[in-house]
């Protein structure tokens, strides 16, 4: 296209077309998604940089795919054919932290767990931690409302947002937000950002809200299980308790044997489940010795209580080892953590009726399940047709095709089971009221 | 108008034409703004009705203003001209109340504090708690996003939120949000409506979240101060501490006055500020005592822990006292937690410069302050002078110009000092996009 030229000229070295560099950036995590061949990527550097790409792919309507780092695995940062890429991997400064009001201002690039750790040096901590924190950005956390291991003590990403830049469709560049714990002036448009999957804008900065890390040592603990059912009972009764885990994360029999031939940790496979997570603050070994307590209540064959966070690692291992194993597909599933124990028997029986091995792991405590199928490549729909069958029970308990990583390309189709015309019209209103010539990851995520 | 014998057909008595019923719902109670002469008022009592109320004013482009209890504070609620009233009121009912999930499915127009003493009764609670709870509805605080006294530990009403129905302006009615903790389908519709002041949608039934009834005894605190900076520093450090109060209030020494002249509760009047609040929890006797340390440590003159809740009392005595007084304006401003005692020294100095008197009581753990400004009737513009150089303070600050009140019609002249151009415009486009007729709280919230 001749009229890059005019791109170039704002963006000199940072547009990039190279075909073999803009195809390291044409696809992200999903596995079986298609991504088209774009005209050229954008290595942003600034705010500028981002209105200027956009600004001129409104312009030319080209449609633009929008990339932290890649490890989005619904297929939302998957280029376009003819498209532009534009990359927020080279904006990765953190700004600022302020320790009294516990806020950091980051650019979207910045890795997640290098937040983190420079939180730590001032006392406190960034709460969100995808299980991929080590490789994944702010940015895309954010766009994608991804949740992680410590949810269930701290909230989502939406709930450490409180400002955001953002370049809307056509380059002009829109704040939202405030650094108050409280503001009820206009929309919330930051968390309508949130969560909008590259669809809205591009997040060219955020504001976070940081925590105080807790005093004392974490405590880690373990219980396994004969069945997943009990499992799923007492993760219902711990959220329901007096003590507040963490982290408490499910592996069912299937992912342990998985993870520990991938990368043995010594752990006992479970005949059902075992479930792993963490306590923190002062009374953390006590809250794990009532964790550990309730878990055997409600029939768990062996408990550990350890101040080594092994145990959460080898959780962490579970997406490596699956990858190991050639995983093609899996699904992310919600329900209320008081129906856990239901659809875990749901999940057994579907597995039954398929004849097909199912492997789970959730982050229980927020009742988000990660299903896989295990198939081979020329078996694919069938491995489908079982997904397919866990998310009806999922949202016939009232649950959700989606806890945490987005509808991208790859749930497009499932979008209807879940949400009605005029739910799906009142989303494809806003986008057309934000994103007029539809530029910005279009046909992704609504 | 002759066709509201339409409207009459499908709602029957349920459409009040009576003048002087009507202008019963006509005025929400902030003080001066003007209210219209509206057409007539619907007493919805379904979602049926809202719809076809809606649908009608729609097709006959007839403003409409929607009204729960009226307690809202910036005219929000305020009848049109020629326009439709929409009360709520009568949608008073707690649908259900799920012990185990831990959420409450409520009409409408329940009462604030009525669902929050049905929640208890399972042992649970609405956290949520405007100073207003024992007249304010759900649906007005959803709609205004309501904060409260408890917010300093739980969030404000939008944190409480998980899933709405709506009814658009058109008539049609949408559904948002999940019963699950995780959810990223689409765009966070909830988070949109909340907030939202009646100018997006009608709210007729929320999913709401409770939580358990902290153990033990609730345990109250109180400390008096010599200058209100130091009070301010003192929040600035409870709120950094390990201690979390549920509640953290600050009235200032004119407010403490004021509460006292309007009903004695033994109070000894501070020189500065006095701070009052609540812990809960087994261990809310030594939190409260670790705050009042720091209290102490910040230059507070005198202490007091109590496990009665005579203290925060009289803080709910504030907007009723000050009512008494003939209060005619006030501000709603928030900053952040960390900037607590420069806006406290600046209010001190704009006082001082203005001659006047001006009373703060604020939650103080959520940075939100309400100012008082003393005048008579033919002198309020040049005591709103003086709330609009708070107001500019705040902003400067990092604050904003409405932290729970909304922005309504009262603050629509300042919404220019917080929000620029793109931010209203993307306000405006998605009003445009959802109310193209321009028919649901015109001209006010955005
Ligand atoms: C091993 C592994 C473990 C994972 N564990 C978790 C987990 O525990 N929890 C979880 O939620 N997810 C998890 N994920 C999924 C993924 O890491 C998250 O979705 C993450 O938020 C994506 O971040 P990213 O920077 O890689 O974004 P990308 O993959 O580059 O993009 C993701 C989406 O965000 C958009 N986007 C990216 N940056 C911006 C921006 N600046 N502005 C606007 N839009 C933008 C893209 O267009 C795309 O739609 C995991 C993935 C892997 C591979
Ligand atoms: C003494 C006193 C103390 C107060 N303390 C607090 C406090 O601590 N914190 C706080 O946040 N506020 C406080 N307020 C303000 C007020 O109580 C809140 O704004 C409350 O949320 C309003 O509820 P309502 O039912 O009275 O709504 P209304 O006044 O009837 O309406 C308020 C707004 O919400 C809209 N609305 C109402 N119902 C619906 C619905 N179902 N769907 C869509 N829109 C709707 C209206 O159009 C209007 O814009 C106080 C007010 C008083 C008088």
């Amino acid at each position: 296209m001749d009229d890059l030229q005019t791109l170039r000229q704002q963006l000199g070295d940072r547009l990039v077309t190279e075909p073999g560099r803009v195809a390291q950036h044409a696809h992200d995590s999903s596995r079986a998604e298609p991504a088209g061949t774009p005209l050229a990527l954008v290595e942003a550097s600034s705010t500028a940089d981002v209105a200027a790409a956009l600004a001129w792919a409104h312009a030319h309507a080209v449609p633009v795919s929008v990339r932290g780092a890649g490890t989005g695995l619904a297929g939302g940062a998957n280029a376009y054919d003819g498209g532009l890429i534009v990359s927020l991997a080279g904006m990765n400064q953190i700004l600022s932290i302020d320790q009294n009001e516990r806020v950091a201002v980051v650019q979207p690039g910045v890795i997640t767990a290098e937040l983190d750790a420079a939180a730590r040096l001032e006392g406190l901590f960034y709460p969100p931690d995808p299980a991929s924190a080590r490789s994944c950005t702010i940015g895309g956390n954010i766009a994608t409302n991804a949740g992680g291991l410590r949810c269930v003590a701290h909230g989502v990403t939406r709930d450490a947002v409180a400002a955001l830049e953002v370049v809307l469709a056509d380059g002009r560049v829109l704040r939202t937000g405030s650094r108050t714990r409280k503001n009820v002036v206009g929309y919330d448009l930051t968390s309508l950002m949130v969560g909008s999957e590259g669809t809205l804008g591009i997040v060219t900065e955020a504001t976070v809200r940081l925590k105080p890390v807790p005093l004392g040592t974490p405590c880690s603990f373990r219980a396994s299980f004969d069945d997943l059912d009990s499992a799923g009972r007492a993760v219902t009764a711990i959220v329901g308790g007096a003590a507040t885990p963490e982290v408490l994360e499910l592996m069912d029999a299937a992912s342990v044997e998985i993870i520990e031939s991938f990368q043995p940790s010594g752990l006992t496979v479970p005949r059902g489940a075992m479930l792993v997570g963490q306590t923190v603050g002062v009374t953390a070994a006590a809250q794990a010795a009532a964790i550990a307590e309730t878990c055997v209540a409600h029939g768990a064959t062996e408990t550990e209580v350890s101040d080594s966070d092994a145990l959460i690692e080898a959780r962490r291992l579970s997406n490596p080892a699956l990858t190991a194993r050639g995983l093609k597909i899996s699904c992310d599933v919600g329900v209320p953590v008081a129906r856990l124990a239901e659809i875990f028997h749901g999940i057994t029986e579907i597995s039954r009726t398929h004849d097909r091995l199912v492997s789970t792991v959730a982050h229980a405590g927020d009742g988000n399940l990660h299903s896989t199928v295990d198939c081979a490549d020329d078996d694919i729909a069938a491995a489908d047709a079982v997904l397919d069958d866990i998310t009806r029970l999922a949202l016939a308990l009232g649950g959700t095709i989606t806890g945490e990583h987005g509808v991208g390309s790859v749930k497009l189709h499932e979008l209807p089971w879940q949400l009605d015309e005029v739910s799906r019209a009142t989303q494809a209103a806003i986008k057309q009221a934000l994103d007029p010539r539809g530029i910005l990851t279009p046909g992704r995520g609504i």
